[in-house]
């Protein structure tokens, strides 16, 4: 009835990892492991759950739902960004039921509690003499803003060392300004797969012919080793060299930070940052490479800026260009079943039809996103069966084993925890 | 194999339960306390499932489901109603598979064995010499009528105060005159939470401003003292009192029993009734409270008679007024599904679209049950959540509270049973 | 994680088995048990999947779904029938993911590893120099062909006896030429109940009165001895007696094997063998018994040869008449679900719309398999009763309990494998 112990089967599997493999197919199918990688990552962890953007004016709130949480992010009377469980204090109902919105307090449609926006509880109708209002605030939840990016912990103590990443990344994320950007669009895909198997699929490039609108402009050898690079790729990797030392050029004379991060499955807050050029114009994700938004995020002196890419562990990845940025986030809904949410942000007084187009702005990722749900559902469909062995990853697949080392790693501290 | 064993963990959230306050979730929530209480509460007590006025004559039937079981109640050729289980002695097979109908025998479709509506097993083709019919009858369910009313019970040995309930209730029903009454309409409802989610709802009226339709004819003070009556409700309250004074009165001129009984967990069979006025103009659940059926379902003197309102634990409510009645069930589907049954009664001879609109009839209480799915839904996501925690109930939910009471005892005399 | 070990309960209820009755629920309706089936049955035995007409060239292909198994049949360049797990090496994605196709070699289309139809790896780009391709071919299934009917079996070490089944069953099937057939067309149909449901309903006549279509063109007797038959169904079996003469006549004649074997629980491959005559023209499953096909399956001097019945367990049956043959599948899909893959077979060079007319050819067993559906689903919901009890098999049911004891049989024997 409580979280259940996990059984001994779980550790047996932890502990009999084939490092250098795929994990063994109940990591990926079993009910009793998903509700452990809830628990043990997604309640335990820091996850990006919105962006600023999302909610700019006091009152403004999105709900987001975690496996069996629901939590409301809302912007306070003081502009802070706050989270608190969206189950109010009395019988437990759902209190918030839509996805966003804007509210002057928190009221629970049922016997209408009422709580102010920082989560006190202002007033319950027709209660005895002795009830106190004080002890049945709305529970809160931890969360950080990063450059924009809203971060929660559903922990009691979350991860200590998010601080010293939100000081790290910032001077690489802040000149993207994505505090005053606008969502241009948000959308919402069922990925019919694990979770794990969704950011095992975003960590590689072995995959990316399967990509061709992708490909128009991102450089498809994205984890290679000089040595990895097949001789098809070659032309490709050649240009890419050449790219990327305009770039670092172009880097260095807008002081903008460059150089890689990759501190994936070294601490439990694992991540990865890392700017580098686009192929085509170089300036965007689109058909060719071009900006997509005539208003840049921030006043650059040139669009050709490549990507800012950056990933934290579990579930989140994030590309910043000149002219727009997208984050990416997946979310687990069943041991098959994972939710991507994907927004584009624009500069806050971008205005659509006339400094952008959404289909050019969003058709690469729609498309590159549609054909990663195939991906990924086939691989959920062939691990289920029981004659799935755990196969070797090749050398540019080394990021989808930094995430499965990280997993891996934080299931251990955790059943570690629960002995 | 067999209906498991309770865990030790269901003991535990028993023993541990805070009084005053709502249920831990995994009462609400959990496959294994789910199938508890299909064992312990529906199939251990008597269970309201159907009127009389749906089986008038010899061979009609309805079947109903409880759970995994099917039962069919069918009025046997004596005109009295019986109840067995609609599974075949042969091969199991369902026998009846609408859910209502008019037969003279009962014969499975699948090898066409014969049975009478009094159960015995009449025709079985090509048997061994040595078959036995006599011991391959349907098997029966106990049954009972209450003044039109058919409760089952499907434990061998039902709870032994039902007898004591019907003699002191059948006054205060019979003058409705329901097993003279026919359906006008009756509106299956599925509530996306569970069963006791949904009778909590229904026990308090804590949440009425809810219900606008409901509020124009019914007092929105059930389950208030004078102390627990809100500013805005006072003048509600004070026409309350003058109504009740009249209505007492009418009471006591036509001999209708009225006071109220409560006795809602001391008992197996918890119930409750009580005759009260309504408003508006008093007579019966409609816009403005005017009596929605020309022809009333007795030989009334006035239509002015407001609600006789009965209750019995675990699932079912009724409302009796001069003109018309409404029974309600709840049927458990799964942990966070719920069959409302809403079913209205007229006299026999009053004809639809002459003595009664069918829209009219129904408008109150088919908004209102929608009203209360979405109330009940939201609690039902909410207490998902592990950041639920029971709350207080408000002195308004005093019969929430005895609800929960009572299931809470019986699922502990379960239990004492099973060790 | 690995296959659970069977609870003790599942051994109590393989103990307790009432010899002569239907099994207990759990049988038909838990999920513990339908992972045992799927375990201890069909991925030990030789399960019929597809037929040759499927796969006529080299490079043709289909896959089919074992439980949660996928196996891909494929025709190798040898023309030799070939069976593979869908799963490939690399991190397990389902390599082809369509039911049926021609391909030259097997790619998967996740990271495009390669792999000949023999199933060995071929390419598998960047990889590591130490990475040994020939340790990475696909997984091989074992796979027999049966005078055209194509069996595979997932266990390492198969049950030995079905070679010497083939080569008594091979002198009945092979003059029906079904290695030079084609198919007409294949339906799916998915019943509502567990997968021995659907046996037991097809081991039995006893429910034929249900089958109107049917009976026009079969004698509704299956399963009958003389002292069973009924008084209703005298005269159909004096004609059945001497159509059956005439036809016995005719196999001398023919040289057709026709003798009945039934060895249906005495064995791990039970199976039964029957010619028998027709009713109407006696030729064919048609309206009125006529041949559905022109061109018949081999060089037969007359289309009136009646019915060889074929039968394996666990899942298959097959009717080969002159002019084509229906082969029936049951492959299980949840304890209430089951998929029915019925096929028909004509001669390669029949033409539709000149030889025979789909419709004609169809009519008979599209509407007995929905009515069996019918049929079965009424026994899965009959049985998920808590008041269902084991019922008496009549004598006519006698190949259903045969199909019962090796069902037992089988499942105590991998029971006694897993002490």
């Amino acid at each position: 009835m409580n979280p259940a112990t996990p059984t001994a089967a779980v550790g047996d599997l932890v502990t009999r990892r084939l490092v250098g493999h795929s994990l063994e197919a109940p990591f990926y199918v079993s009910e009793e492991l998903f509700g452990l990688d809830v628990e043990a990552v997604f309640a335990r962890h820091w996850i990006f759950v919105a962006t600023e953007a999302e909610v700019p004016e006091p009152g403004d709130y999105v709900t987001v739902t975690l496996g069996p949480y629901s939590v409301i992010i809302v912007r306070d009377d003081d502009e802070d960004v706050r989270a608190f469980h969206n189950v109010c204090r009395h019988r437990g109902a759902r209190i918030l039921n839509e996805e966003r919105g804007s509210v002057g307090n928190i009221v629970c449609g049922y016997h209408h509690w009422t709580y102010g926006v920082d989560g006190k509880l202002l007033h319950a109708e027709s209660q005895a003499p002795d009830f106190d209002r004080s002890c049945f605030g709305l529970r809160s939840v931890h969360v950080r803003t990063v450059a924009g990016l809203v971060y929660i912990c559903l922990a009691a103590e979350p991860p200590a060392d998010f601080d010293e990443i939100i000081t790290r990344v910032e001077p690489y994320l802040a000149p993207h300004n994505l505090a005053r950007a606008k969502v241009a669009t948000q959308i919402d895909l069922i990925e019919n797969a694990n979770w794990k198997l969704t950011l095992e699929n975003n960590r590689e490039c072995y995959h990316c012919t399967g990509h061709p609108e992708l490909q128009a402009c991102y450089f498809p050898i994205y984890g290679y080793q000089e040595q990895d690079v097949p001789a098809v790729l070659r032309p490709t990797y050649e240009r890419f060299l050449r790219a990327d030392a305009d770039a670092r050029a172009t880097y260095e004379e807008l002081g903008l930070p460059y150089a890689t991060i990759e501190e994936l499955d070294t601490r439990p807050t694992g991540f990865r940052i890392q700017r580098e050029p686009l192929d085509g114009a170089g300036e965007s994700y689109t058909a060719d490479g071009t900006a997509a938004c005539k208003r840049l995020l921030a006043d650059f002196p040139t669009a050709r800026l490549g990507r800012l890419s950056f990933h934290t562990q579990p579930n989140a990845w994030f590309h910043l260009m000149a002219d727009h940025a997208i984050t990416f986030s997946a979310i687990p809904l069943g041991p098959d079943r994972t939710l991507v949410r994907t927004t584009w942000l624009v500069h806050a007084d971008a205005v659509e039809g006339v400094d952008y187009d959404l289909d050019t702005l969003t058709k690469v990722w729609k498309a590159t996103n549609v054909q990663d749900a195939v991906f990924v559902e086939r691989a959920q469909r062939g691990v289920s069966s029981p004659a799935y062995v755990p196969g070797p990853y090749a050398p540019t697949e080394a990021q989808v084993e930094a995430f499965v080392n990280w997993y891996v790693t934080r299931l251990e501290a955790h059943l570690e925890q629960q002995r």
